[in-house]
């Protein structure tokens, strides 16, 4: 057996601070920590013990010490990895860091890829991949729902899901099977039913798994909402307006060019980024082209486009399909109308947002509404969910399969059972790579990369 | 007696990472871990014991667990601070930090303010004052050869020294006292002898102590140069070129201002940040008078000043008074000049760098003059030194007094030992203060502000 690398990096953020840690994994780390340190005054040696903290000083190549730090140490296989683990916590400052990390490379420790320390807690058993994707995305949680969503995740909801569907398939598997030795032709109808009833219910499950996704997918990686409108609309006013409302997790500033500015707020634990565009319309200016290329783009990858207009000027929407549910009309400047031109406006526009960005008239309501188009519905947060892409495109594959079997079984008075073992065959083979059971070395490296160094 | 508030503060640096680490030290910090975590599987209580890990799950208002740590537990007097300390250690996210701080503060820890850990090591006798300054420094220091002069500060180095002094001083007063009481007329012979030359060795180690300060103040705070000179004569080609020399910490980068560019480089372990600046030259033109002030405002505040023309035209130097040594006379373009000329400006200007910043000719040698006229001297980087000026200006009255001692002892027939006394105990007074035995809260103050929060 070859052993594996002794991998060594900083885990904490990078900076300067009260302390630092810096965290080495491998069947060597005990060996190296012991190499590159002496023990603190009043002691003999460095005495190395299970989840306990040594005071030490580190020494560099000519033995010289340079920093004093505790050192926790964790044995195989109770540790993160399940590897041997050393934990050294220094003074908060890079270039300390950077020299210990040093010092256990010159004793035969290397530097770790990013996520590798995770990637090793997955490869050695103490997690699974939905785990060490739950992992990455706990760090990268901007909210607290985030973080509590994920933290769910990590102690395995979803993974104990998976595993429940995959029990039941293979119970239904088995009869199946069972079936097609002793007799060719039809399933027995106490088998017909239970089969019928095992697939729903592990469809709903799916189903439900699934329709979360898209709150959740928002919950870690934000959802963006682009305003745009003729010039002079208030499309600015409107976005300092939304930013003042709801609190701003960025104040409104100006972007790179001189016409998108973006304000990041908070609706039902969703960092929701609102953007102001130029104005769309044509133009033989160059430079304004290239604004109205960049607002084009920047609508084309939204999750929801306001388009905004003034009640008091010709209601041209610049052609937007309105009938499309990403688009919002929103008609602004109420506060210039008396109360039959805003009813008149409501008769000519039934689905549109009155509203008035100046005095904040209808703007809660606007909010709301963009809550609504968006799909963020924070009644979900306590119920289990696919995370990442990668889950979603499997647990899609699998509603495929199971509910194939379920036709299959439905549909016609002579089953065809080895069709329907074939797709829960294939079913379970998905539920194995989304647990990380069968995975190959890319789909791994697709999951780590997105780590940072240190976890 | 009145227990001390239990403080709690993130301790590493702020971001997002693989982990984190939360610190809390006081005397319910036990009693506030246990109110807010539960064990993790497989035990039945937490269980805290000195210097040992335990893996909880922390848990919010309403004991709904939010995430998993690793606690550290550092019984009173064993920890930094001298009380009961707790380490949590989590997930690296600000959201998870910011709510393990806020369920501790509900359960009756405080905020910590910056530097209040270390301040408590200083208060409870773990660290003197000067140690305690040296662990700010630690932390802030931006080179190698920083971090390790502040390595030597924290273990004492300093501090044996102004205790050695301390001690020759205590046993010189001692037996002036005695003389005083016995005979009031003069010194015995051999008393006048050890007097003088206990008193001339501890002004020697202090002067010694002094002069290295410059060099570690730099250390500590980097240096800064300033290229100025006439439009088109080369400030920017200079200061790439310099930067291309030595490595460069932060890139040449364009500033603020279209004027102002500025790149770090490592001088003898140094941070140097040169300076390009603004032409300087009258001006109408309000944006150049804007830029030329800058630049006067610059130079004032630089440590050394290269003042740059061109070989290939007049030798208006702008009216600096290069006597000064903080002005270096530099001659650029020399690439465009044959032996002759170059020959000629070196007659002409002796004490001017000639050099090209096209071809790099002449350049180390301008950075040897640099770093001579800034006063780095990488081999007094093994000595003792003051770093802070607190440090720097009570060793300065420390200095004062005993030279007055020493004067008073050498100058006259009959030593007015009342006066000698009086220096003595003056220094004395001093030198406690400087390790923090005499220290007035506004004092304290002064130096723990500049930590950071946590430390």
């Amino acid at each position: 057996m070859i052993l594996p690398d002794t991998i060594v990096a900083t885990a904490t953020p990078h900076g300067f601070g009260g302390i630092s840690v810096v965290r080495m994994s491998g069947p060597i780390s005990k060996d190296v920590i012991l190499s590159v340190s002496i023990p603190a005054k009043n002691k003999k040696k460095v005495y190395l013990k299970h989840k306990t903290v040594s005071f030490v000083k580190l020494i560099d190549e000519n033995r010289i010490p340079f920093e004093d730090s505790l050192v926790t140490f964790f044995q195989k296989p109770s540790s993160y990895t399940g590897e041997d683990i050393v934990e050294i916590s220094c003074h908060g400052n890079p270039s300390i860091v950077n020299k210990i990390i040093s010092v256990c490379c010159i004793k035969g420790a290397r530097v770790a890829e990013p996520g590798e320390f995770t990637r090793r807690a997955f490869l050695n058993g103490k997690i699974d991949l939905i785990q060490a994707e739950a992992v990455a995305s706990i760090i990268r949680s901007k909210t607290d729902e985030s973080v509590s969503l994920n933290f769910k995740m990590l102690h395995g909801n979803l993974s104990r899901l998976a595993k429940n569907i995959k029990k039941s398939l293979i119970t239904l598997l088995s009869k199946i099977e069972f079936e097609l030795d002793v007799s060719e032709d039809s399933l027995q109808p106490t088998l017909l039913d239970d089969s019928q009833e095992i697939l729903a219910d592990c469809i709903d499950t799916i189903k439900r798994v699934l329709k979360n996704n898209n709150y959740f997918r928002m919950l870690n990686e934000g959802a963006n909402v682009v305003i745009c409108g003729l010039p002079n609309v208030g499309k600015s006013t409107l976005l300092n307006c939304l930013s003042g409302l709801n609190r701003a997790i960025t104040g409104p500033h100006p972007g790179t060019t001189r016409d998108v500015v973006e304000s990041t707020i908070l609706i039902g634990g969703v960092p929701v980024t609102l953007s102001d565009t130029a104005g769309i319309r044509s133009s033989d200016n160059e430079i304004e082209k290239e604004g109205v290329s960049r607002a084009e783009e920047k609508m084309s990858a939204a999750d929801c486009v306001v388009v905004l207009s003034s009640a008091k000027e010709e209601q041209s929407v610049g052609g937007f399909n309105l009938s499309d549910m990403r688009f919002i009309h929103v008609i602004n400047k109420a506060d210039l109308c008396n109360k039959r031109e805003v009813d008149k406006l409501k008769k000519r526009f039934p689905d549109a947002c009155i509203i008035s960005a100046k005095t904040s008239f209808g703007t809660k309501a606007l909010l709301e509404k963009i809550r609504e188009h968006v799909g963020i519905s924070p009644s979900l947060s306590t119920s289990v969910s696919v995370v990442t892409s990668r889950q979603n495109l499997i647990f899609k594959k699998i509603l495929k399969h199971t509910q194939s079997a379920l036709n299959l079984i439905s549909s016609s008075p002579t089953v065809p059972l080895e069709l329907v073992a074939f797709e829960l065959r294939d079913a379970l083979g998905q539920l194995d790579s989304i647990l990380g059971k069968t995975v190959t070395d890319d789909i791994l490296d697709g999951v780590f990369s997105s780590f940072c160094v240190g976890k």
